[in-house]
């Protein structure tokens, strides 16, 4: 192991589940991934308390394996939720049901290390950028189609987070005037339509509608009908699944074009179960793609599937933390 | 005047018109504002020329007010079209019919002085930003409400290009996915509903479907019909015209609000005829946009009518040239 070699560690805390590990300064394969359950009605000092019970697990593995604690430099945490640039504090995490809560002086306190906090989608589209499917892109966008839509836009490897950190927020696209209802107040937005909960949604509503589908048979009852259900039926060949994705990938593709319209980017990255379904999703969405947006913005731009979803939150925060503690910049 | 100061030549090369000044090195008020036909069917060498002449004649009229000739360093050109950074290149100005045109070196070579050229929205944001209602804003987008709908983002001071030069297309955010057909191929862009164009067909459809309207009255024929009659006829108490222009701010309302969520902007500065209606449109654009974009990027968010509209793009193209010529970056 070279002498000069540091070690981060880092935490992507979710609303059901945290993971970690540790990484060294390059971003390559992490040491002692971990996760846990996050006890998120335990408020914050639960959650801050399980997440350095999860990182003191990972420092004794890595220290096991031959690493000099003296070589582990600091955190770098992803929460879900706004924060604030440069203070470390979570203004808003609905699924955390936190509100100004000074997240990253909590785990440096205790820590007795540097602690960064940033967006969970912000460093989960930073670890795709630094070693994934975002690498060596100038202006990358990375959504994440979970239960919502969440967005990061990485602008020469640096996360473009607005004036208050709450930027990169691609699942609140109006794409329908009057369409859909969606959690956030508004109507119509992308992710009511596109994110696991809106494919879920669309699909249980064509069921009522008394569409023929496999997927009657695949549950038990209606409120098992999810995204990976409807996924998995249209991998199978059914032409409800297949036509529920279509119209995702539209939707999508509705989306993405506006970005590409707004702001040319080199690449954008997509993340999320149904993402893994390949050509059935990602090639009507660059379709579509090519179809809405500019052709001279679309030519530039690539779509691609994410290369590391599951440990891109946990290396993105690392990558935060290396570039604010370690070379002194946001 | 200073011995030291520096005067910067600035054009803006506008589809019908151009219109150019002097500006010295703060973007203060311009000596020797001048305009003239832009004769587009004349190709790139006929506008060149044309605007050649303009700058000669800017150029004589700011001598004869005593600015010594040896201190005029260079000029800005703001074009309606994408131009490549760096090279001066318009890839594609639909408006001027070209394509590929080497813009800056045409210019540079026969003025004899070195020359930069962006996109004439691009240079309008910027100008806004230097002296205008952008002024100390930090992540500012400008939309201008014309024949079709420009925008630009001025990110620190700094133009947000995308990887080709191309962004800043706000006008083209799909707000409908089936909607209405756009100039540029989509259907249900922003620009196909709030732009001037988008403004007059809603208001001949309603009346073609027999609304009751002073607009009736003010015309001769329905290809009378323009966004500016429309605002006439609000302002002067037509309902017709008054419930065009709150539909009008319903759809800019949805495509600011996306923006704001994107990309969590502190300042948004309109321009355009309607603009100047004030609060008719102004007014119900920032209620809705409270409505549809997440309380705490709107909250951060002022939106503003532009200062100087009519100055906006040769300002800006002047400061294009400051920045990349005199500071060395772009």
């Amino acid at each position: 192991m070279a002498r000069s070699r540091r070690w981060i560690l880092a935490l992507d805390v979710g609303g059901t589940n945290m993971s970690g590990a540790l990484f060294k300064e390059d971003g390559g394969n992490p040491l002692a991934v971990k996760s846990r359950r996050t006890p998120a009605a335990e408020g914050p000092e639960g959650v801050v308390a399980a997440g350095l019970r999860l990182l003191d697990d990972i420092r004794d593995e890595a220290v096991d394996q031959g690493v000099d604690p003296k070589r582990i430099v600091g955190a770098g945490v992803g929460v879900p939720g706004t924060v604030e640039p440069g203070r470390g504090i979570v203004s808003l995490a609905p699924n955390l049901g936190w509100r100004d809560v000074p997240i990253r002086d909590l785990f440096q306190d205790q820590l007795g290390l540097p602690v960064v906090v940033d967006n969970d989608a912000n460093c989960a589209a930073l670890g795709e950028w630094w070693v994934g499917a975002g690498r060596g892109s100038r202006l990358m966008i990375a959504a994440t189609l979970g239960t919502g839509i969440g967005g990061g836009i990485v602008q020469e490897g640096r996360v473009l987070r607005g004036v208050a950190g709450a930027a990169g927020e691609i699942g609140h696209m109006t794409i329908e005037m009057d369409g859909r209802s969606c959690q956030c107040g508004n109507q119509g937005c992308l992710e009511a339509y596109a994110s696991g909960t809106g494919i879920g949604a669309r699909a249980r509503e064509a069921l009522r509608d008394g569409a023929e589908s496999a997927i009657r048979h695949m549950v038990d009852s209606e409120d098992q009908v999810t995204a990976a259900v409807v996924a998995q039926a249209a991998q199978e060949g059914d032409m409800l699944g297949r036509l529920i994705l279509r119209e995702t990938a539209r939707y999508l593709a509705a989306g993405l074009a506006s970005l590409i319209n707004v702001l040319n980017p080199d690449r954008i990255v997509l993340a999320g179960g149904v993402v893994k379904t390949g050509g059935l999703l990602l090639d009507p969405v660059r379709e579509e793609v090519r179809r809405r947006a500019f052709p001279a913005s679309a030519e530039t731009c690539v779509i691609a599937a994410a290369r590391d979803p599951e440990l891109a939150g946990v290396r993105g925060a690392a990558l935060t933390f290396q570039r604010e503690v370690l070379e002194g910049h946001r």
